[in-house]
């Protein structure tokens, strides 16, 4: 299940991007697995990539390309995620660029290859190329969903949205998609995103433009703690829309993409939350007067990882002493417990580091009896706030990953 | 259930302590939930506590006492943390102290007060204080197993362990008993343990054996990574073998006395792993080549702390990948996967960062097959090593959280 998404997408196609998606049999049978981005010579890309230092090969690879500065497609499989995998890791993601790039008359590096599901197996590089023919005969504008479809492993439902802008007097489309749900947190961006704009815009604004995105949309989610080897984030730019190339971030055609940007990552970051791994409750969770951002997020994050404040969240259970317990352990220097207050939604549960005078637990049990909960915890300590939104802990959650493989 | 723990104890009475459960109803029914431990005068005591700053008012009512030097007797209860409860927790943490001192004839201050159970609910002082004729009316020198029950929460077994020495000529007895199951990764001592001998430590002495013994045994434990606010653990030598004062680490007597208490602490550190909330494996983490024993925990409890590692050891799935997933997302600076392998067992599935040459899954799939497991990480970058144990995660663990107050 998922928490407050729909099932059905209705994505806008962006002009000079095609899709398709074919079932190549990677690991699933009878579903599409692989995934083909076409992209209109020309288009920007930008990309960010995991920082776990196991890194998978087409990571390695991508980032070789990217540097390049000339994309024209991005290759994706679902099902396997070809980290572990070493040097013949890297050797079976250039074969699956090379075989795409001599179907789209291309060269190899103009290929970004993805990969996502299980670690430490071997790529099969044949069944993959040997879907690319059918896969490439059925490239088209209007398949963004089938796409977010294709990319799917534990998701439930596939996840994009499309938001537009005016600019220069031009109508622009954005549309993104994204896979995750397990294995979160993210530490640069998610499993796998691609975001694509019609939009002409240099690919230093645009990479810059892509940093802030991540940075306050996916890094702020978090699962289960785990960054996966895979996590892969790409914006491009087709420049199909004919409107003059962005160059500065003082531009006032880039203040308005910029907003229409983050409403897209927004959305997309909290998708795969509302998507997680047995979800039951979307978490939002508020650190307010703290002395700086990162100190809010190192709380927040705490609070999100906790088990027991996650097992709490799934029993809608108003247990707010596991909070508590979870602030008093988050690695922040001279915390003044007594001045430390708790919210559930509206009501105040802590205040002032002991019991809230005139607290009633049914107040706390209608907040938590949502599916959506908001908790707020302010530090006392200064001006700064982060906002990090989570999952619950479920017995889903367990059996999703105790049967991936079985 | 638990793992490879015996449901009896049979432990050994110390000279000079006697204790005592009764069945006050805290917040159980029909089963011992307040426990007296009673120590002869010129008992010497040192203990270590939890470090989360959200510590519980027991804790801090302890530390005070402790200060004073002259511990009389320990007042435990379970069911109720008495945290997060402010000033009122901590008057009301003292009001059971004086209770009990009256009784026993001493000074509030000679008294220890520790409660653990559920956080941010007022500590039933009446039905402790009123419990404490029939409580003290029982006390025994041969009453350890039924104190190790009465300190019981969600422990599924009562858990202690007795070791002897000779020391000067003269059988020295020591006996531990610890409760914890959750909220377990103890950063400084698990949950409540109480360990006594009879042999004559000076008090310096005493309470650097007890750091020493904590920094090796339970903060090298972690469940579900929530530091607990109550982690309180207590070291006392009654003298009553007639021995003379051990006052320096580097007498004879101190190192058999150190060796006999390393048994006695790893024993209640891993028995605390071993009946973890929802344990169906008993799992050993060895980090070796490492450039510090401090960067080998890092690697360790990221390992420890991953649900998607955890949920594969309950699935006994030799997904090895997620093992390297954590290993890549350890906070390790510069960490050169190339150098990295990873055994299951004696089962090499990763060498120099690749897969390992001739693996084949039934061979790991033996290994976790087992109840105990043991997983070995090589960095390749040092010389030091640490070892940490944990458990799997499991639906009870979810089942056990989710209805813990229902």
């Amino acid at each position: 299940m998922s928490v407050g998404l729909e099932t059905s997408l209705k994505l806008l196609p962006v002009k000079g991007v095609r899709l398709a998606s074919v079932a190549a049999g990677v690991r699933y049978t009878d579903r599409p697995d692989v995934v083909v981005i076409e992209l209109a010579d020309q288009t920007r890309a930008a990309g960010v990539f995991t920082r776990n230092r196991f890194c998978a090969a087409p990571v390695i690879v991508s980032k070789e390309h990217l540097a390049a500065n000339s994309i024209r497609a991005c290759l994706v499989n679902a099902g396997n995620a070809n980290a572990g995998t070493g040097e013949q890791g890297i050797a079976d993601a250039r074969a699956c660029c090379m075989a795409l790039a001599q179907r789209l008359g291309c060269e190899t590096d103009n290929v970004l290859p993805f990969s996502t599901g299980i670690i430490g197996e071997r790529l099969p590089v044949k069944r993959i190329t040997e879907s690319l023919d059918e896969c490439i005969g059925n490239l088209k504008e209007d398949a963004w969903d089938a796409a977010a479809t294709g990319i799917m492993t534990t998701d439930t439902v596939p996840k994009g949205i499309s938001r537009q802008c005016v600019i220069q007097g031009k109508t622009i489309t954005i549309t993104g998609i994204v896979k995750g749900s397990g294995m979160i947190r993210p530490n640069m961006a998610t499993l796998l995103s691609y975001i694509a704009t019609d939009a002409r815009v240099s690919q230093p604004v645009l990479q810059e433009l892509l940093n802030e995105m991540v940075s306050c949309s996916f890094n702020r989610t978090t699962v289960d703690g785990d960054t996966s080897t895979n996590d892969s984030c790409l914006l491009f730019a087709t420049g199909a829309s004919g409107i003059d190339e962005i160059k500065d971030i003082k531009e006032h055609g880039y203040v308005i993409l910029r907003q229409a940007m983050l409403d897209v990552f927004l959305w997309l970051a909290q998708a795969i939350v509302r998507d997680a791994e047995g979800v039951t409750k979307f978490i939002t969770i508020n650190v307010q007067d703290s002395t700086s951002t990162a100190e809010a997020l190192e709380v927040a994050f705490t609070v999100a990882h906790s088990p027991l404040v996650k097992t709490a969240l799934f029993a809608s259970d108003p247990n707010w002493g596991r909070i508590l317990a979870a602030v008093g352990r988050a690695p922040v220097p001279d915390l003044d417990v007594g001045k430390v207050s708790i919210l559930l939604g509206d009501v105040c549960v802590l205040r002032d580091g002991a019991l809230a005078a005139g607290y009633q637990e049914q107040q706390g049990q209608a907040v938590m009896d949502e599916d959506e909960i908001t908790i707020t915890i302010t530090l006392g300590r200064g001006t700064e706030q982060a906002t990090v939104w989570t999952s619950d802990l479920s017995y889903d959650y367990i059996k999703i990953n105790a049967e991936y493989r079985s």
